[in-house]
Protein backbone atom coordinates (compact mmCIF):
# COMPACT_ATOMS: atom_id res chain seq x y z
CA UNK A 1 0.00 0.00 0.00
CA UNK A 2 2.94 2.32 1.30
CA UNK A 3 4.78 1.04 -1.78
CA UNK A 4 2.40 1.61 -4.36
CA UNK A 5 1.62 5.27 -3.24
CA UNK A 6 5.32 6.09 -3.38
CA UNK A 7 5.40 4.72 -6.68
CA UNK A 8 2.62 6.97 -8.13
CA UNK A 9 3.96 9.89 -5.97
CA UNK A 10 7.29 9.30 -7.82
CA UNK A 11 5.16 9.33 -11.01
CA UNK A 12 3.29 11.76 -10.39
CA UNK A 13 6.73 14.00 -9.74
CA UNK A 14 8.17 12.98 -12.61
CA UNK A 15 5.49 13.98 -14.62
CA UNK A 16 5.35 17.53 -13.09
CA UNK A 17 9.05 17.76 -12.96
CA UNK A 18 9.04 17.23 -17.26
CA UNK A 19 6.28 19.89 -17.55
CA UNK A 20 8.33 22.14 -15.42
CA UNK A 21 11.34 21.60 -17.31
CA UNK A 22 9.57 21.90 -20.58
CA UNK A 23 8.25 25.30 -19.47
CA UNK A 24 12.24 26.15 -18.88
CA UNK A 25 12.82 25.56 -22.51
CA UNK A 26 10.06 27.28 -23.66
CA UNK A 27 10.50 30.33 -21.19
CA UNK A 28 14.09 30.12 -22.58
CA UNK A 29 13.21 30.39 -26.02
CA UNK A 30 10.91 33.12 -25.36
CA UNK A 31 12.86 35.50 -22.37
CA UNK A 32 16.36 33.90 -22.48
CA UNK A 33 17.72 33.15 -19.42
CA UNK A 34 18.79 36.15 -17.70
CA UNK A 35 14.91 37.21 -18.05
CA UNK A 36 13.45 33.86 -17.35
CA UNK A 37 11.65 33.91 -13.35
CA UNK A 38 10.38 31.19 -11.57
CA UNK A 39 7.05 33.20 -11.92
CA UNK A 40 6.69 32.71 -15.86
CA UNK A 41 8.02 28.81 -15.61
CA UNK A 42 5.17 28.27 -13.17
CA UNK A 43 3.04 30.14 -15.28
CA UNK A 44 4.15 28.30 -18.05
CA UNK A 45 3.58 24.97 -16.22
CA UNK A 46 0.67 25.39 -14.48
CA UNK A 47 2.06 25.05 -11.03
CA UNK A 48 3.07 27.38 -7.96
CA UNK A 49 6.28 29.21 -7.73
CA UNK A 50 7.03 27.15 -4.93
CA UNK A 51 6.44 24.43 -6.96
CA UNK A 52 8.92 25.64 -9.47
CA UNK A 53 11.69 26.16 -6.64
CA UNK A 54 11.00 23.25 -5.12
CA UNK A 55 11.80 20.60 -8.37
CA UNK A 56 14.35 22.77 -9.88
CA UNK A 57 16.09 23.87 -6.58
CA UNK A 58 17.65 27.23 -8.58
CA UNK A 59 16.83 28.99 -11.92
CA UNK A 60 20.42 28.33 -12.53
CA UNK A 61 19.84 24.84 -11.91
CA UNK A 62 16.68 24.73 -13.80
CA UNK A 63 18.33 25.82 -16.55
CA UNK A 64 21.26 23.66 -16.72
CA UNK A 65 18.71 21.04 -16.35
CA UNK A 66 17.02 21.92 -19.20
CA UNK A 67 20.25 21.93 -21.27
CA UNK A 68 20.98 18.43 -19.97
CA UNK A 69 17.53 17.54 -21.10
CA UNK A 70 17.86 19.27 -25.04
CA UNK A 71 21.61 17.50 -25.40
CA UNK A 72 19.59 14.29 -24.48
CA UNK A 73 17.01 14.82 -26.67
CA UNK A 74 19.14 16.07 -29.52
CA UNK A 75 21.79 12.91 -28.93
CA UNK A 76 19.06 10.57 -29.20
CA UNK A 77 17.45 12.43 -32.17
CA UNK A 78 20.87 12.38 -34.15
CA UNK A 79 21.17 8.60 -32.94
CA UNK A 80 17.93 7.68 -34.60
CA UNK A 81 18.56 9.79 -37.62
CA UNK A 82 22.35 8.09 -38.27
CA UNK A 83 22.42 6.23 -41.81
CA UNK A 84 22.19 2.50 -42.32
CA UNK A 85 25.84 1.29 -41.99
CA UNK A 86 28.88 -0.11 -39.83
CA UNK A 87 29.65 1.36 -36.94
CA UNK A 88 32.74 3.29 -37.88
CA UNK A 89 30.34 5.08 -40.41
CA UNK A 90 28.05 5.47 -38.26
CA UNK A 91 30.31 7.15 -35.78
CA UNK A 92 32.06 9.57 -38.29
CA UNK A 93 28.46 10.77 -38.91
CA UNK A 94 27.47 11.40 -35.20
CA UNK A 95 30.35 13.51 -34.59
CA UNK A 96 29.44 16.28 -37.32
CA UNK A 97 25.78 15.88 -36.58
CA UNK A 98 26.64 16.54 -32.84
CA UNK A 99 28.63 19.22 -33.76
CA UNK A 100 25.91 21.10 -35.99
CA UNK A 101 23.13 20.19 -33.42
CA UNK A 102 25.01 21.90 -30.90
CA UNK A 103 25.36 25.34 -32.68
CA UNK A 104 21.56 24.66 -34.30
CA UNK A 105 20.24 24.50 -30.42
CA UNK A 106 18.39 27.96 -29.59
CA UNK A 107 18.39 27.06 -26.24
CA UNK A 108 21.93 26.33 -26.19
CA UNK A 109 22.68 29.51 -28.08
CA UNK A 110 20.30 31.80 -25.59
CA UNK A 111 22.59 30.54 -22.69
CA UNK A 112 25.71 31.05 -24.71
CA UNK A 113 24.46 34.48 -25.55
CA UNK A 114 23.23 35.76 -22.56
CA UNK A 115 24.64 33.65 -19.12
CA UNK A 116 27.73 32.14 -20.57
CA UNK A 117 29.10 32.10 -17.04
CA UNK A 118 26.63 29.51 -16.46
CA UNK A 119 28.39 27.24 -18.75
CA UNK A 120 31.87 28.38 -17.88
CA UNK A 121 32.73 25.57 -15.78
CA UNK A 122 31.39 22.55 -18.05
CA UNK A 123 33.52 24.32 -21.23
CA UNK A 124 37.11 24.46 -19.01
CA UNK A 125 36.31 22.49 -15.59
CA UNK A 126 34.89 19.40 -15.69
CA UNK A 127 32.23 17.47 -18.56
CA UNK A 128 28.98 17.79 -16.54
CA UNK A 129 26.15 15.98 -17.40
CA UNK A 130 25.57 17.02 -21.10
CA UNK A 131 28.19 16.70 -22.02
CA UNK A 132 28.27 13.03 -19.93
CA UNK A 133 25.44 12.33 -22.47
CA UNK A 134 27.55 12.77 -25.47
CA UNK A 135 30.52 10.76 -24.29
CA UNK A 136 28.24 7.76 -23.49
CA UNK A 137 27.19 8.32 -27.44
CA UNK A 138 30.46 7.96 -28.34
CA UNK A 139 30.89 5.33 -26.39
CA UNK A 140 28.43 3.08 -27.87
CA UNK A 141 28.89 3.98 -31.34
CA UNK A 142 32.77 3.10 -30.38
CA UNK A 143 31.66 -0.14 -29.00
CA UNK A 144 29.14 -1.11 -32.06
CA UNK A 145 32.46 -0.32 -34.35
CA UNK A 146 34.47 -2.91 -32.37
CA UNK A 147 31.78 -5.16 -32.42
CA UNK A 148 30.95 -5.09 -36.21
CA UNK A 149 34.79 -5.16 -36.78
CA UNK A 150 34.72 -2.40 -38.51
CA UNK A 151 36.46 -0.03 -35.58
CA UNK A 152 40.10 -1.39 -34.22
CA UNK A 153 41.41 -1.55 -31.51
CA UNK A 154 43.35 1.18 -32.34
CA UNK A 155 40.57 3.63 -32.93
CA UNK A 156 40.86 7.00 -30.71
CA UNK A 157 39.36 7.69 -27.21
CA UNK A 158 35.54 8.78 -27.18
CA UNK A 159 37.47 10.91 -24.43
CA UNK A 160 39.52 12.64 -27.66
CA UNK A 161 36.33 12.91 -30.33
CA UNK A 162 34.16 14.24 -27.68
CA UNK A 163 37.18 17.00 -27.40
CA UNK A 164 36.91 17.21 -31.29
CA UNK A 165 33.12 17.75 -31.39
CA UNK A 166 34.26 20.46 -28.76
CA UNK A 167 36.51 22.07 -30.65
CA UNK A 168 34.16 22.47 -33.92
CA UNK A 169 30.96 23.11 -31.98
CA UNK A 170 32.66 25.77 -30.00
CA UNK A 171 34.68 27.42 -32.67
CA UNK A 172 31.53 28.12 -34.81
CA UNK A 173 31.70 32.14 -33.80
CA UNK A 174 34.98 32.37 -35.04
CA UNK A 175 34.48 31.06 -38.55
CA UNK A 176 33.38 34.46 -40.61
CA UNK A 177 31.96 32.70 -43.49
CA UNK A 178 28.67 30.78 -42.70
CA UNK A 179 29.76 27.78 -45.61
CA UNK A 180 32.94 27.57 -43.20
CA UNK A 181 31.10 26.01 -40.33
CA UNK A 182 29.26 23.03 -42.16
CA UNK A 183 32.46 22.61 -43.67
CA UNK A 184 33.95 22.14 -40.71
CA UNK A 185 31.37 19.68 -39.82
CA UNK A 186 31.32 17.80 -42.92
CA UNK A 187 35.56 17.79 -42.77
CA UNK A 188 35.29 16.22 -39.10
CA UNK A 189 33.22 13.01 -40.50
CA UNK A 190 35.43 12.86 -43.31
CA UNK A 191 38.05 12.91 -41.36
CA UNK A 192 37.37 10.38 -38.56
CA UNK A 193 35.53 8.28 -41.52
CA UNK A 194 39.21 8.69 -43.16
CA UNK A 195 41.18 7.67 -40.14
CA UNK A 196 39.02 4.51 -39.37
CA UNK A 197 39.33 3.29 -42.69
CA UNK A 198 35.72 3.73 -43.99
CA UNK A 199 35.28 4.14 -47.91
CA UNK A 200 38.77 2.27 -48.38
CA UNK A 201 37.27 1.32 -51.37
CA UNK A 202 36.05 4.40 -52.53
CA UNK A 203 39.68 5.99 -52.08
CA UNK A 204 40.39 5.39 -55.54
CA UNK A 205 37.34 7.16 -56.55
CA UNK A 206 38.48 10.08 -54.55
CA UNK A 207 42.14 10.41 -55.15
CA UNK A 208 41.40 8.92 -58.80
CA UNK A 209 41.34 13.01 -59.96
CA UNK A 210 41.72 12.31 -63.45
CA UNK A 211 39.36 9.34 -64.08
CA UNK A 212 36.46 11.66 -65.23
CA UNK A 213 33.49 10.95 -63.63
CA UNK A 214 31.76 13.98 -63.93
CA UNK A 215 31.21 14.42 -59.85
CA UNK A 216 32.16 18.03 -59.04
CA UNK B 1 68.84 61.73 -44.37
CA UNK B 2 65.69 61.81 -43.14
CA UNK B 3 64.99 57.98 -44.36
CA UNK B 4 68.20 57.00 -42.66
CA UNK B 5 67.13 58.40 -39.39
CA UNK B 6 63.46 56.74 -39.28
CA UNK B 7 65.03 53.71 -40.01
CA UNK B 8 67.03 53.93 -36.92
CA UNK B 9 64.17 54.83 -34.66
CA UNK B 10 62.51 51.99 -35.81
CA UNK B 11 65.02 49.51 -35.02
CA UNK B 12 66.10 51.28 -31.98
CA UNK B 13 62.21 50.80 -31.19
CA UNK B 14 61.63 47.52 -32.15
CA UNK B 15 64.69 46.28 -29.86
CA UNK B 16 62.88 48.56 -27.04
CA UNK B 17 59.66 46.68 -27.80
CA UNK B 18 61.21 43.80 -27.71
CA UNK B 19 63.42 44.32 -24.18
CA UNK B 20 59.65 45.39 -22.89
CA UNK B 21 57.96 42.34 -23.93
CA UNK B 22 60.40 39.80 -22.73
CA UNK B 23 60.16 41.83 -19.49
CA UNK B 24 56.32 41.72 -20.24
CA UNK B 25 56.42 37.65 -20.05
CA UNK B 26 58.86 37.73 -17.92
CA UNK B 27 56.62 40.01 -15.25
CA UNK B 28 54.21 37.45 -15.70
CA UNK B 29 55.43 34.20 -15.01
CA UNK B 30 56.37 35.99 -11.73
CA UNK B 31 53.70 37.87 -10.62
CA UNK B 32 50.57 36.60 -12.88
CA UNK B 33 48.54 39.41 -15.39
CA UNK B 34 46.79 40.49 -12.32
CA UNK B 35 49.39 41.71 -10.45
CA UNK B 36 51.59 42.72 -13.38
CA UNK B 37 52.00 46.59 -13.03
CA UNK B 38 53.47 49.01 -15.88
CA UNK B 39 56.07 49.74 -12.92
CA UNK B 40 57.07 45.97 -12.89
CA UNK B 41 57.71 45.99 -16.39
CA UNK B 42 59.77 49.34 -16.67
CA UNK B 43 61.97 48.09 -14.21
CA UNK B 44 62.31 44.50 -15.59
CA UNK B 45 62.94 46.09 -18.74
CA UNK B 46 65.05 49.23 -17.51
CA UNK B 47 62.78 52.29 -19.61
CA UNK B 48 60.33 54.63 -17.87
CA UNK B 49 56.43 53.41 -16.78
CA UNK B 50 55.70 55.92 -19.75
CA UNK B 51 57.96 54.15 -22.45
CA UNK B 52 55.71 50.92 -21.13
CA UNK B 53 52.68 52.41 -21.77
CA UNK B 54 53.53 54.63 -25.08
CA UNK B 55 54.82 51.24 -26.89
CA UNK B 56 52.17 48.71 -25.58
CA UNK B 57 48.92 51.15 -25.08
CA UNK B 58 47.68 49.40 -21.91
CA UNK B 59 48.65 46.46 -19.76
CA UNK B 60 46.23 44.11 -21.26
CA UNK B 61 47.69 45.17 -25.27
CA UNK B 62 50.96 44.09 -23.88
CA UNK B 63 49.44 40.68 -22.19
CA UNK B 64 48.05 40.06 -25.42
CA UNK B 65 50.80 40.89 -27.48
CA UNK B 66 53.02 38.81 -25.00
CA UNK B 67 51.24 36.17 -25.51
CA UNK B 68 51.23 36.45 -29.64
CA UNK B 69 54.97 36.74 -28.97
CA UNK B 70 54.53 33.22 -27.09
CA UNK B 71 52.78 31.27 -29.83
CA UNK B 72 55.19 33.06 -32.36
CA UNK B 73 57.75 31.36 -30.75
CA UNK B 74 56.32 28.03 -29.58
CA UNK B 75 55.16 27.88 -33.34
CA UNK B 76 58.80 28.67 -34.99
CA UNK B 77 60.24 25.92 -32.11
CA UNK B 78 57.84 22.82 -33.08
CA UNK B 79 57.92 23.18 -36.79
CA UNK B 80 61.78 23.05 -36.53
CA UNK B 81 61.44 20.27 -34.55
CA UNK B 82 59.11 18.16 -36.69
CA UNK B 83 60.34 14.89 -37.29
CA UNK B 84 61.62 14.69 -41.14
CA UNK B 85 59.06 13.46 -43.85
CA UNK B 86 56.26 14.18 -45.76
CA UNK B 87 53.85 16.96 -45.49
CA UNK B 88 51.07 15.04 -44.57
CA UNK B 89 53.36 13.45 -41.70
CA UNK B 90 54.79 17.38 -40.41
CA UNK B 91 51.42 18.14 -40.27
CA UNK B 92 49.99 15.42 -38.28
CA UNK B 93 52.74 15.92 -35.93
CA UNK B 94 52.31 19.47 -35.45
CA UNK B 95 48.84 19.24 -34.40
CA UNK B 96 49.40 17.16 -31.37
CA UNK B 97 52.85 18.99 -30.48
CA UNK B 98 50.25 22.43 -30.63
CA UNK B 99 48.38 21.09 -28.91
CA UNK B 100 50.78 20.38 -26.03
CA UNK B 101 52.53 23.34 -26.44
CA UNK B 102 49.36 25.74 -26.01
CA UNK B 103 48.91 23.57 -22.87
CA UNK B 104 52.73 23.22 -21.49
CA UNK B 105 52.73 27.10 -21.77
CA UNK B 106 53.12 29.42 -18.47
CA UNK B 107 52.25 32.23 -19.79
CA UNK B 108 48.90 30.99 -21.22
CA UNK B 109 48.07 29.17 -18.46
CA UNK B 110 48.71 32.07 -15.78
CA UNK B 111 46.59 34.22 -18.08
CA UNK B 112 44.00 31.57 -18.41
CA UNK B 113 43.82 30.74 -14.57
CA UNK B 114 44.40 34.34 -13.56
CA UNK B 115 42.21 36.70 -16.40
CA UNK B 116 40.51 34.62 -18.52
CA UNK B 117 38.50 37.59 -19.64
CA UNK B 118 41.47 38.52 -21.60
CA UNK B 119 41.14 35.73 -23.74
CA UNK B 120 37.94 35.30 -24.10
CA UNK B 121 37.14 37.32 -27.31
CA UNK B 122 39.63 34.96 -29.12
CA UNK B 123 38.02 31.91 -27.69
CA UNK B 124 34.34 32.57 -28.98
CA UNK B 125 34.64 36.16 -30.80
CA UNK B 126 37.32 36.19 -33.32
CA UNK B 127 40.38 34.34 -34.09
CA UNK B 128 43.36 37.29 -32.95
CA UNK B 129 46.34 37.81 -34.46
CA UNK B 130 47.77 34.75 -32.03
CA UNK B 131 45.37 31.89 -33.61
CA UNK B 132 46.19 33.19 -37.43
CA UNK B 133 49.93 32.76 -36.62
CA UNK B 134 49.10 28.82 -35.82
CA UNK B 135 46.38 29.22 -39.37
CA UNK B 136 49.31 30.32 -41.21
CA UNK B 137 51.68 27.45 -39.71
CA UNK B 138 48.87 24.68 -40.54
CA UNK B 139 48.35 26.33 -44.04
CA UNK B 140 52.00 25.77 -45.12
CA UNK B 141 52.25 22.68 -43.93
CA UNK B 142 49.18 21.97 -45.92
CA UNK B 143 50.52 23.60 -49.00
CA UNK B 144 54.27 21.29 -48.60
CA UNK B 145 52.13 18.59 -48.60
CA UNK B 146 50.20 19.29 -51.22
CA UNK B 147 53.66 19.94 -53.13
CA UNK B 148 55.04 17.20 -52.12
CA UNK B 149 51.83 14.83 -52.98
CA UNK B 150 51.57 13.51 -49.41
CA UNK B 151 47.89 16.00 -49.12
CA UNK B 152 45.32 15.83 -51.62
CA UNK B 153 42.85 17.98 -52.23
CA UNK B 154 39.91 16.41 -49.98
CA UNK B 155 42.39 16.96 -47.41
CA UNK B 156 40.53 18.91 -44.47
CA UNK B 157 40.59 22.82 -44.37
CA UNK B 158 43.57 24.89 -41.81
CA UNK B 159 40.34 26.24 -40.35
CA UNK B 160 39.14 23.22 -39.62
CA UNK B 161 42.42 21.72 -38.24
CA UNK B 162 42.69 24.60 -36.25
CA UNK B 163 39.28 23.87 -34.42
CA UNK B 164 40.85 20.47 -33.64
CA UNK B 165 44.05 21.68 -31.91
CA UNK B 166 41.44 24.34 -29.88
CA UNK B 167 39.29 21.34 -29.25
CA UNK B 168 42.19 19.31 -27.29
CA UNK B 169 44.05 22.33 -26.01
CA UNK B 170 40.90 24.16 -24.36
CA UNK B 171 39.75 20.68 -23.37
CA UNK B 172 42.67 19.99 -21.47
CA UNK B 173 41.01 20.91 -18.06
CA UNK B 174 38.31 18.49 -18.50
CA UNK B 175 40.32 15.39 -18.96
CA UNK B 176 40.79 14.39 -15.30
CA UNK B 177 43.80 11.98 -15.68
CA UNK B 178 47.11 13.35 -16.64
CA UNK B 179 48.05 10.45 -19.29
CA UNK B 180 44.25 11.37 -20.89
CA UNK B 181 45.65 14.73 -22.44
CA UNK B 182 49.09 13.40 -23.63
CA UNK B 183 46.82 10.83 -25.43
CA UNK B 184 44.20 12.78 -26.83
CA UNK B 185 47.30 14.92 -28.53
CA UNK B 186 48.74 11.80 -30.00
CA UNK B 187 45.68 10.48 -30.95
CA UNK B 188 44.54 13.73 -32.84
CA UNK B 189 47.93 13.18 -34.41
CA UNK B 190 47.25 9.60 -35.81
CA UNK B 191 43.96 10.35 -36.35
CA UNK B 192 44.75 13.51 -39.09
CA UNK B 193 47.79 10.85 -40.23
CA UNK B 194 45.42 7.85 -40.89
CA UNK B 195 43.23 10.38 -42.73
CA UNK B 196 45.83 11.87 -45.03
CA UNK B 197 46.78 8.06 -45.45
CA UNK B 198 49.94 8.63 -43.80
CA UNK B 199 51.82 4.87 -42.57
CA UNK B 200 48.96 3.39 -44.93
CA UNK B 201 51.55 0.84 -45.86
CA UNK B 202 52.34 -0.05 -42.19
CA UNK B 203 48.32 -0.21 -41.56
CA UNK B 204 48.68 -3.63 -42.47
CA UNK B 205 50.89 -4.16 -38.86
CA UNK B 206 48.13 -2.23 -37.17
CA UNK B 207 45.27 -4.27 -37.84
CA UNK B 208 46.82 -7.58 -38.29
CA UNK B 209 46.56 -7.87 -34.39
CA UNK B 210 47.10 -11.89 -34.95
CA UNK B 211 50.68 -11.43 -36.77
CA UNK B 212 52.29 -11.80 -32.89
CA UNK B 213 55.21 -9.60 -33.67
CA UNK B 214 55.36 -8.89 -29.77
CA UNK B 215 55.01 -4.98 -29.88
CA UNK B 216 52.63 -4.20 -27.00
Amino acid sequence: MSAQRNSVAVSTSSTRDEAILAAVSAGLRRYGPRKLTAQDVADLAGVSRMTVYRAMGSMDNAILIALTREFTAAVATIRAGLPEGTGAERLAAFLGDGARAFVASELVASVLAHQPELLEPYLSGRLGRSQEVVLAAIEDLLAAGRFDGSITDHAPSALTLLLLIRGVALGAPLLRESDDFERACTELSALVAASLGVGANAAGVNTGAGTGTGTP
